[in-house]
């Protein structure tokens, strides 16, 4: 069997990255170049989206100097995302195409490098690639700076945030030291850690026997209790003349809220600036009177690769190799997890978890580590905290700076099409070109354009225990619930004349609607917002002329129709809709800007959150092939 | 001459420090212990404030391994303060005690250590000096992260910033990089620099041939424009995918107004969260709808010693010894400079400058250093920036972190008693208690009591002219202005009989009089507020019984005369105040929480800015005498 017939591997990097994330695929491929089982190393560009774009770069051929350099450099050179796939069983579309990739390739061992979102995703390709007896180890390899992974000792990545914060909290506070008199009493450092407050803790470090650090922290596992913390700090400050507070961003409240989302929005529901730390500094500068100052570490506190734990580097290319060795193992939906095996001295070793147990579950701060008081930590989590943080390991500095690199890879010459299907909503105004724009958009894709209206009219009519449910709100003249219009959409959806992808046009058209459809899982992958002024509105569908039979719409002035009053293929007339007129349409407007117009945060906030969808904002003020021409290409970049 | 007797070294740490001060403060001890004509070499804890206060460390003794530790910890391990001297024409109680404080313990070479304030302040104690025959040989050690002092190369601090912003901003942007398919496409990293951009411009070193950087750098001397910065930031991720930011705090609007308290302070006057990183994020949200990230870094920047350059310890070495030698040599007001004298390869070397040249001068960015478009640097900036960030001298780690350390120091014997003279604001509304503290304060310090009310009629009594330009405002009945009234106090103030203190009561009474009475140049050491609550007032001013001749003021229940009706002292009836019934008090409160309550805020920021005021915010529920012991332990803080 030559080398470009046997099996081949794909590696790929998924989630927030670390500063050792490449430290794993360094030893991935230097494992997987001594193995004589394994063909090509293959590396996705930015994830999974790589794999489903076929976006991959053979790395089979990479120097030592070059993979060498690679694992020297923080954040994820190969490129991340946070793209989630949704269940097989209702989702099948992108699972397919992952196979197909697969296939095309002769990729037989995968490796997804990433957090808990990663494990479920390794573990649903591994079911799915099983279901469809695709010969595929998918081995999942730990990351994340969060260390909320179960089933691990800990996770590759947050060692180093460890050593950064607890490094960061000595030299604040020793400046804080020096300013206190007279200036600054409290130093507020905003680190990373949405629900698990492992990084806030190990804060708690930068206290030892030769340094002296009056420290508050703020655990997401402790809810906050204003009046308790103001009276720490006053105590504190009394005490030692100043004190640094170590905040997760992920605190909450009492009544469980985050601190974040609570203090920051307004009452017009605008978010406010600034996270957490900022509202902490200002709840001591308002209440106590001190002067305080804020630090927001964000990507600096996970991208500080020269501040690396070098036992961080060791476990991160440990459990890259063992990642390989378990695949050539023919080991399937696996974890490589880190096991502790000895305390003084610290020992591990790697084993491997089933990933069907990891799923889902989140690794808190066990309650054992958090003193009595809530503030600070336990010797306990000092045990545990302190073997991780040791050795150092930065990369060799030229000219007054890391040896850093940007690199260009080998690309994978592709061997399939363009994944097919797209789902598509579109949000506008009334008049602001939705309709022309989504019969552009079906004939170009072949895709299903779906009427809400059209659809619960049909439904009503149908007989089904649905439709008479429907029909008896209509008989009585009451509106339809949300929740109905959404079983009757989620169902309408799953049709298989739906398969190579659909436009909703004027669905979801309220907040509660565009939840509702979220939780149903129902994806969608691009959402285009068209943005047009009142005025052109007006100005618009004053010389709208439609042709009912087939929805085609056409303006006097912006699409004329080539003989003024009939339709251009089939001739017969057009017609006016009855609600163009001017107060009727500033009416829409309204009801627009109140009830719809707010999903176009919704989606924002949710494409912000994962990469498989996205929301683009266009002008719709613009020549109906300008526009069309702009929604082309943002389809062109769906992966 | 034995060394006790001969003349002693001081030397002190003043304003925002840096992380290679304490090379400085290294390379002073180890200098003047070389110096034979050196007797003790002394430090005053937390600079100028220590002198005052006489509390000072005697640094003779240490040993070479403590003084090696020194060096190697960021922050200012003596202590640092932001006090600002006076002019000493006006106000030379604090010069006075300087030089009682040199003179008591024989030191005769003055090493202040900091930035453009200390230059000043150096400036202004050898001109004192001087005048009153002191032999004292004042020398000023640079040190600024801003690099914005004049008449120096670059200043000692700044390199280190500018090395650890530039490895900052190029390993945030490898995690950008990363990141930014569907997720994050904008990182925001906002740095120091008030006025000048010479740390946001190093962060323009992180493009090198190895790396590439989109990035986008905004000036504090280049007047922000939005539009112009959105289709910057548009551009470069179109062309590149994502950009990194980087902001100074310190960036002014096209109207000359600083961006952050422009844009901070929402319509009811409150400050909103976050600086302006937070600010430029959410710019970017909005208009661009790119997701972003924001780092602060704070105090992080200038404390990382771990990250600290080379070259920069070098220079703070080298001035620190520089200042030694040029004090053993008599040299008097000047400040240690560092010249390049060469590129290609650096060389410099140090030189004294007049500090007289040096005041109040600040230096920004030369416009050849700033690119045309105005968002990146030239490469003449780059040949200036990259020789000061080469080498590393990181402090040797121990058990995983650095070998930072708190430090305690011997402490120097006494030999004066406190300085005297207290400057006191009391502001309360009617019925706090006001009169009844300032009364005891008087009498425990020997204050003076000024009374506005009384000393404007005095003074439209005595026929001076500043009494007859009184006398016509209130002849005709109108408001008199409040430059009048401060004109009046300041003149007042100046008089002899208030040299041991004062106390200000019912003045300033407005935020205007505030300003102008600061604009005046009068000096106020504490600033004490006392709250009570509306009901508090109205249950105490009811049973309120005033001694007219004296003030001394009596209440029925909380501090009722021996004999009811009748003064302690004299024994003369007591009558109540005609303007003690509800209404108008609560007509007074209402005036006093509009006109008076906002200086509060004002003497807050104040007192931020500067370590020679305080302001202390107390309960004025509790009973007198525990309010008296509260202001009593404020008074003993005083330098």
């Amino acid at each position: 069997m030559s080398a470009s017939e046997s099996m081949n591997l794909l590696y790929a990097q998924s989630g927030g990255v670390t500063s050792v994330i490449n430290s794993t695929a360094q030893a991935v491929i230097e494992e997987a170049g001594k193995q004589k089982s394994i063909g090509k190393i293959f590396c996705a560009n930015h994830g999974i989206v790589g794999v489903l774009k076929e976006d991959i770069f053979d790395l089979s051929s990479l120097s030592q100097r070059v993979i060498n350099k690679i694992g020297m450099n923080p954040g994820g050179v190969f490129g991340s995302c946070r793209f989630k796939l949704k269940d097989p069983k209702h989702h099948n579309r992108s699972f397919d195409r992952l196979l197909e990739v697969f296939s095309a390739h002769n990729i037989h061992y995968f490796l997804y490098n990433g957090g808990g979102d990663s494990a479920d995703t390794s573990y649903k390709i591994s079911q799915y690639a099983n279901s469809k007896k695709y010969d595929l180890s998918v081995i999942h390899i730990p990351k994340t700076i969060d260390n909320d992974l179960a089933y691990t000792d800990c996770s590759p990545g947050f060692a180093s945030v460890a050593k950064y914060v607890a490094v960061s909290t000595q030299e604040t506070s020793l400046d804080l030291a020096s300013m206190h008199v007279g200036s600054t009493k409290v130093f507020v450092f905003e680190v990373m850690g949405r629900h698990a407050g492992w990084i806030a803790a190990s804060a708690g470090l930068a206290q030892t026997k030769d340094m002296n650090t009056p420290l508050i922290i703020l655990f997401p596992e402790i809810p906050f209790d204003s009046t308790s913390f103001l009276k720490k700090v006053n105590s504190m400050v009394k005490a030692h003349g100043y004190v640094s507070v170590v905040v997760s961003e992920g605190i909450i409240s009492k009544s469980g809220s985050l601190m974040k989302a609570q203090l920051t929005t307004d009452s017009f529901g605008h978010k406010k600036l600034g996270g957490v730390g900022s509202l902490i500094s200002k709840l001591i500068e308002e209440k106590l009177k001190f002067k305080s100052h804020t630090a927001c570490s964000d990507y600096l506190q996970r991208a500080s690769r020269h501040l690396a734990s070098l036992t961080d580097i060791k476990h991160a290319m440990a459990v890259g190799s063992a990642a390989v060795k378990a695949a050539i193992k023919k080991q399937k939906g696996k974890m490589v997890s880190i096991k502790r095996t000895g305390s003084k001295p610290y020992r591990w070793k790697t084993e491997l978890v089933s990933l069907q147990k990891i799923a889902n579950k989140e690794k808190l701060m066990p309650k054992n580590f958090i003193d009595k008081e809530g503030y600070g930590i336990t010797t306990a989590c000092r045990n545990y905290l302190l073997p991780l943080i040791q050795g150092e390991s930065s990369p060799p500095f030229t000219k007054g700076l890391p040896m850093y690199s940007s690199f260009h890879f080998p690309i994978l010459k592709k061997r399939l099409g363009r994944m097919n299907g797209y789902r598509i909503l579109m949000v506008a105004p009334p008049g602001a070109g939705k309709g022309t724009q989504s019969a552009i958009l079906c004939k170009q894709y072949n895709l299903q354009s779906i009427a809400c209206g059209d659809l619960l009219r049909a439904e009503a009519k149908s007989g089904s225990s649905l439709g008479k449910k429907l029909l008896s709100y209509m008989q009585k003249g009451e509106l339809v619930p949300d929740e109905l219009i959404i079983s009757i959409m989620s169902k309408e959806l799953s049709k298989n004349k739906y398969s190579n992808g659909y436009i909703l046009d004027g669905f979801p058209r309220t907040l509660a609607q565009a939840r509702a459809l979220y939780d149903k899982n129902v994806s969608l992958d691009v959402i285009i917002e068209l943005r047009v002024s009142n005025a052109t509105v007006l100005d618009r569908l004053g010389g709208r002329w439609i042709h009912q039979p087939s929805g085609r719409v056409y303006h006097t002035k912006f699409n004329p129709p080539k003989n003024i009053g009939f339709d251009d293929e089939t001739n017969e007339p057009l017609t006016q809709r009855v609600d163009d007129t001017p107060a009727t349409i500033k009416n829409r407007l309204a009801i627009y800007e109140q009830e719809t117009a707010p999903i176009v945060s919704y989606y924002q906030d949710l494409c912000h959150r994962n990469d498989s969808m996205s929301l683009h904002s266009l002008n719709g003020e613009e020549l109906v092939n300008t526009v069309a021409k702009k929604i082309k290409k943002i389809i062109a970049s769906i992966p």
